[in-house]
């Protein structure tokens, strides 16, 4: 049987004070070296939630303080409100004397409310008429390993020739179609590349804050993924992300803001 | 001459130790009767970069945990990470015993990096061509006093009969055209109606979590905003706003997640 390396590598153990300790894996490592960002918020939603006791995550936000490092780490949970609709906390991540992200969030039970959608999935083929990039340009290893991609064209970034237009569509699912919960689709939204490559120059970037919206679980099967970037001022971007089931329902929204390198 | 009322109600004292005490006036306040989450979003951004010395506010992210109510209120700020490029820190609103929200920012110095528009401004006529929709069945009072709006259509909700697309555009500025800094386009972000409105049913909402992103200080004149819902989920929804100003530059954007009430 196949080790489940996501609930491996973003579980923590509680020490009974708020205080949780795990251990970032590089089986989540972007082609920089580093543990992906979304891979940390992930391991942060979850053990925040396990510590809380708390609903199912609504919205995190996540500050990234320093370059995180593999190996062991230390996650200071705090409970800021229990409210009957919301509970609300926070997480700091610590490797020895680094502070290296801080992320609060809200949880919470959703009820059977209203639901409006105005938006529409991202324009894809079905993922069994796309292309499996792996071996074809694609970064590989690392967290390109965690996740199956499908392509209905190869981004223009990997051919050398960057289209002009920073959006990327593509979809996703955890390796091998592990089941997807709700820390499982924070990770999503930061676990491909981001669209600004596609205005050429070479950028690349690295990202300060991010912020998701969880609203509900996938049907079975691929997760449709649309990022795009459209605000760059002065060396700064905006990226947003949307995750989509194949059912056509939306899963997840985030929007951060980054860095050009 | 007449006073500076957002600079007097967006002010805090420092006590040396990294507490600042403030006062949350009426004066801002929405038609439930309760300081608007906005002005507490600008007076806490003003103060956790007055404590740290920091640069420019980049982003801001605020939780709102309890209903806040006018009076004197502590600012507890701590710095998180003081970096090259970004400065994080979070302040926390205390009333006596209440912990009423809770926010992380960065800040940094905008360099004279790249910048790429592939955003366009809100469709709107010339401000001295809208409507003045003071006195035309909009709120008064409060908050409603704080900002002057343009409008080119009287919104359909206040007449009545709910467009059923939550769209909003309007002019902002702060009154009499007093001059906007960063914690001010995070007021304006959440200062006028919520779009939801439109959708009709009676609805409204509470803010959970907002999260802007400033990118630029606008040239003189009025403020361009873009209020828009697509997604509405078991009684959770997103809202987005962008600020432009008259020459057509993005300054600002914002995400919330509401809950319908």
């Amino acid at each position: 049987m196949n080790e489940d390396i996501y609930e491996i590598d973003t579980a923590s153990v509680s020490r009974g004070d708020g205080t949780r300790d795990l251990t970032l894996t590089d089986r989540w490592n972007t082609p920089l070296g580093k543990p992906n960002g979304g891979y940390i918020l992930a391991a942060m939603l979850r053990g925040l939630g396990d510590e809380l006791g708390a609903g199912d995550p609504l919205v995190a936000s996540i500050s990234y303080l320093a370059s995180p490092e593999t190996g062991a780490a230390e996650l200071r949970t705090r409970a800021l409100r229990r409210g009957r609709r919301v509970q609300t906390g926070t997480a700091s991540l610590w490797e020895g004397e680094r502070h290296v992200a801080e992320m609060t969030a809200s949880f919470g039970d959703r009820g059977d409310g209203v639901s409006r959608e105005l938006g529409t999935p991202p324009d894809l083929r079905p993922p069994g008429e796309c292309i499996d990039p792996r071996g074809k340009g694609t970064p590989e290893g690392g967290l390109f390993d965690r996740v199956d991609y499908r392509i209905d064209q190869v981004p223009g970034f990997f051919l050398g020739t960057p289209s002009g237009d920073p959006t990327l569509m593509v979809w996703q699912r955890l390796r091998d179609g592990r089941a997807i919960d709700f820390p499982a689709l924070a990770f999503l939204c930061d676990a491909y590349v981001p669209p600004v490559v596609e205005l050429g120059d070479g950028f690349n970037s690295m990202t300060v804050q991010l912020t998701v919206h969880l609203h509900r679980l996938p049907s079975p099967g691929w997760i449709a993924t649309r990022l795009t970037t459209r605000h760059v001022v002065n060396g700064f971007h905006e990226e947003d992300c949307e995750l989509w089931d194949e059912d056509g329902n939306l899963l997840a929204q985030s929007r951060q803001l980054g860095i050009l390198l």
